[in-house]
């Protein structure tokens, strides 16, 4: 494939979003919007990414230099408009071979193939493709002055005349360059214009000029939305969702209210698996086949074998491994723990830092006392043991294969194979005194109410 | 009524819902798919139902006879066409008075009336009438041929014309007869098609040919859509829904957020309820009036009291009876288990295999241990008793009336009535020894970093 | 501003509702229907009140008076039409000055603006205006009769010709006259029609013969829905919920899932907040600044601090005030209790009635036992104090500052700074008698099984 830098512009404040966190790194399914924006580049076979953020943005850099170790950051000092900021990548684009792609930073729905609707225009010939969409309302857009498949201008909105305001197709976010060509009319562009800044459209205009061949690729109206407020957000965050649903439906997964299931970005789920209404995902979650996950689950950072069955009401995290067939009920939080194949924990349960093996089970109100204010210790439990309701297993702690613990025990030694652990009071009965106890309640309050 | 035997078809592979379970099994609102189809069939007044399914569909006939046992099973052994499985039920409809009505079983928001809708065409002189609909895009279904009120043929939409592709009403899923008509026709079928297979819909040619009087009946597009994907099955289910709310409003149910409330095909709600958002029914529960479900519920297999305040958070399940004013708080399940009118279970409790009698308090994190590895015991529960909290009782085990158990006890033993019972350590302070604990910790912690 | 008497409608009986209370009091984003319109009233400047309900309608006038206590109540003892309530309220309107404005008591979305559009037509100089409205579908309203912008009558629909009924602007559901003038015409109206009720909107016909000047307001459709079934009142409710979210993520709040995000009527939110799809708030919630609240939460009557990290999963009301950077996690419940700067209770825990002091940790599984059959009694908690998992706190009962408890500990008495208090039995191991239980435990059911 042809070498193709892509230098994603990210300096932009984006007031519109009122907050503190910059517009580019508030999520999407999870991933930062500039995260989407860097996974497509990479998709579409970028050899080189380069960043552009603004002065205050470290925390971009620092997101993305996380998602992606390659990208190349770079700077724009001061808002001086698109054309500087793409200017900014000198260092990359002076050497660059083959194509230089300059993205929008905050299109969380870009995918490869957004890029390849440009790219491919160049493998054909074109020396510059400008990606474009027909909105449905295109308001406020960028027009495209065409003569038939060339490209002749973008008209900014505020600058269309009547008639150009008519014109449906519209500039998106992603403008295509042979490197040469880009490299020779990069620093042409001027400040010549209403807001005295340097704009990145006017590389159209003198591509045109130097007798360039110029065109344009197309994009469906949802890749192409960019984010500008919250309520934008809201809305790319549910096309994202609606694209994953369907295709998880369309791959054999049933989701009975698609509308209420939240995916990551980066969920995966076999076959045959059934997800009951209102389940959230985070990242890094595994779903192998035939898994059912009831409703009111929220499950992040765990992988779950196949088989198994999950929720009502169950939360998993941090790492938290299942094994096939292994079953976790209603009020059941487990958190980096590793549960063998067949064990059930149905009920009112926390499970942290353990590793459970096989065909255990745990009962109702079972806590893993896994913190003492300083470490996190783990809990071992064998296979076949038997955990008796409300035990208490003070961590570390180990219990053997087919061990048992009493209900109501708490359990600070290691309890044998097969042996089984008593940690609880004998229980005394007295006769009668239930009234007496009511009557010192009833006091109690008569004496508050003086 | 005139006697009906519907013949319900379901041998098809269903391939593009990419699972292993059959199609017509994958369920919509907690039922069965086909369980649906047999259900608008008696609602229709079919006195005999004949399922034909294929070769490896014993799941199918199985579940279809857990439903209604009155089914008589056939299978086709060979996929050869509509008009082949349907010939397959000839020990039924060899001898069949009255009405004999083909229906697809992947249509699960077919109703009684959707029958009627072409059975009344019979009862009013015809001799064999289609159901059809007029779908908002026609494309792939096969039109209706029509002159006026008659029907003239069943155009599949590959072998329609330019002018018949125009032709907005089209087939739908049932077929009825006049029986002997049905008997006289079915086996003049031929395979002269590309499919080389029997089509059912040649039939009304073959009526035609024969001078019987075929005309058609109609049905709303939502009621007859088929289930073919995992998509359709979402789309079914939320169609289902949508009835259901809307009936429940009419009723006198205030569901405050209806697209969140999930009901199944059998819930019974009385008046005056009030639903929370975020509420999901499975089968087999019914609510009495003045019930308040608030947010975050999960109920299956149950019966609700008059009065009762449920959730928010709440689990009841596995028949489940609840008294009038029974309150079940947060993070409370409830299994099995028999409560008592006016009895409080408010925080993060299990009640499993209980019998509980009236206006008893069950204290925060009341767990009933019920489950020895291999038995389910029950626990019993007398009337105005308190249950304190963090309370576990060890099953089988009986607490009387007005008896009383200590915070954090341990019940291993019956409670007599108007007893208190204790069973618990007496706690110990260790003065000043708090921050050696600390330090303690923090030294294993320094240790491991080593 | 001008002297404005709003005269509430609100006598009906509301059958289709088909509900023991009365349709005004059924909650919209958790204030009755009613509420919402005394608040819009006020809202535009009415110094004065009334509210006219029908005779059995005592709850109404307490729920009302609670809400706004200047209110001032009149009962009308028959259904005799509109205009009969409306002069139910002669003893604030014979000594009224300035506007006189009645309006329908069953349009929970009605605010200040929509009696600002009739009560600024008076004060451009005329004696009535009538709120209008343009329907999607003007099917059974009253029509407006206008001569360009004076408002000739208002045709009822069953009385309108086939030319009025094309008439798109129709009656909402606020009327407003200069009090003189209202005072004047109220006692004109007469029976005669075919109801032989007195109907409010014969003012209209009865100004203009006057020589009055007439004429109208108007609203959007959303503003002016009135509510006669359930399904009328969730669709207001979710008209409300739509409003409320897009203001919220206007100002900066991040909604991941609008569509189930349940605001109440006051609910008040921060900045850079973030909330999970399917939250639930009830009514008096106020959060700070950069909370984020993750899935499955419900909130009422809490004040959440800057900072604080809520959920999955957790339950919040009575009164809660959380600290900045408190962190509650999954199944947590916190009722009527404060919880100081940076305190954590993670997982499945009640805390009732409890003060907690700053930095401190609550291990999994504690719980308040607050209640003790009669009264409700504190837990108070020091800074930076620990206690452990599975931890009673058997309320009253203090823990000091850095103090600590043993995971699974009864707590019954106070626990002095920096003390350890324990209070659980010694574990003890019976070697290699599990198996023997699991023995027992089969025997068991074996009998039972015979």
């Amino acid at each position: 494939m042809t070498d193709l830098l892509s230098i994603i512009l990210a300096a932009g404040e984006g007031t519109r979003m009122r907050s503190a966190l910059p517009k580019v790194l508030h999520p999407v399914a999870g991933l930062p919007i500039v995260g989407h924006v860097a996974r497509a580049a990479r998709a579409a076979g970028s050899n080189q990414v380069a960043l552009v953020t603004g002065p205050r943005h470290g925390a971009i850099r620092d997101v993305v230099s996380a998602l992606d170790p390659d990208v190349v950051h770079f700077e724009q000092a001061e808002a001086r408009g698109t054309g500087h900021a793409a200017s900014m990548a000198r260092d990359l684009f002076k050497d660059a071979q083959g194509y230089i792609a300059v993205v929008y930073g905050d299109h969380p729905l870009l995918r490869g193939h957004n890029f390849r609707a440009v790219l491919d225009r160049l493998d054909a010939g074109l020396d510059v493709a400008i990606l474009g969409f027909e909105p449905a309302d295109p308001t406020g857009y960028g027009r495209f002055i065409t003569d038939g498949e060339r490209l002749l201008a973008i008209r900014e909105h505020k600058d269309a005349s009547e008639d150009e305001r008519r014109i449906g197709l519209c500039n998106a976010c992603i403008l295509a360059f042979r490197a040469e060509v880009f490299r020779d009319l990069i620093d042409k562009i001027d400040t010549n214009n209403a807001q005295g800044e340097y704009y990145l459209t006017d590389l159209v205009d003198l591509a045109n000029a130097a007798g360039k061949k110029v065109g344009y690729g197309l994009a469906p109206e949802n890749d192409v939305m960019g984010v500008n407020d919250r309520r934008q957000l809201a809305r790319a965050e549910k096309l994202f969702q609606q694209v994953r649903r369907d295709d998880f439906m369309q791959a054999g997964v049933t989701l009975r209210d698609p509308d209420s299931t939240w995916f990551s970005w980066d969920t995966e789920i076999g076959k045959d698996v059934t997800i009951f209404p209102n389940v959230v995902f985070g990242p890094g979650v595994r779903i192998a086949d035939n898994v059912e996950i009831r409703a009111f689950c929220d499950i992040e950072d765990a992988v779950i074998g196949t088989g198994a069955t999950i929720g009502p009401f169950a939360r998993i995290r941090g790492g938290a491994e299942l094994g096939p067939d292994v079953h976790l009920g209603n009020f059941v939080e487990v958190k980096k723990s590793r549960i063998g194949a067949g064990t059930k924990a149905g009920h009112l349960s926390y499970l942290g830092d353990a590793e459970i093996g096989t065909k255990t089970n745990i009962g109702a109100g079972t806590i893993t006392c896994n913190y003492d204010g300083v470490n996190k210790d783990k809990t071992i439990i064998g296979d076949n043991a038997f955990i008796g309701s409300h035990t208490s297993l003070v961590a570390p702690v180990s219990i053997g294969d087919g061990a048992y613990t009493a209900s109501g025990s708490v359990i600070t030694e290691d309890v044998p194979a097969d042996a089984v652990a008593f940690g609880r009071a004998r229980q005394e009965n007295k006769q009668g005194y239930a009234p007496k106890l009511k009557e010192r309640a009833l006091a109690k309050k008569a004496a508050k109410g003086k």
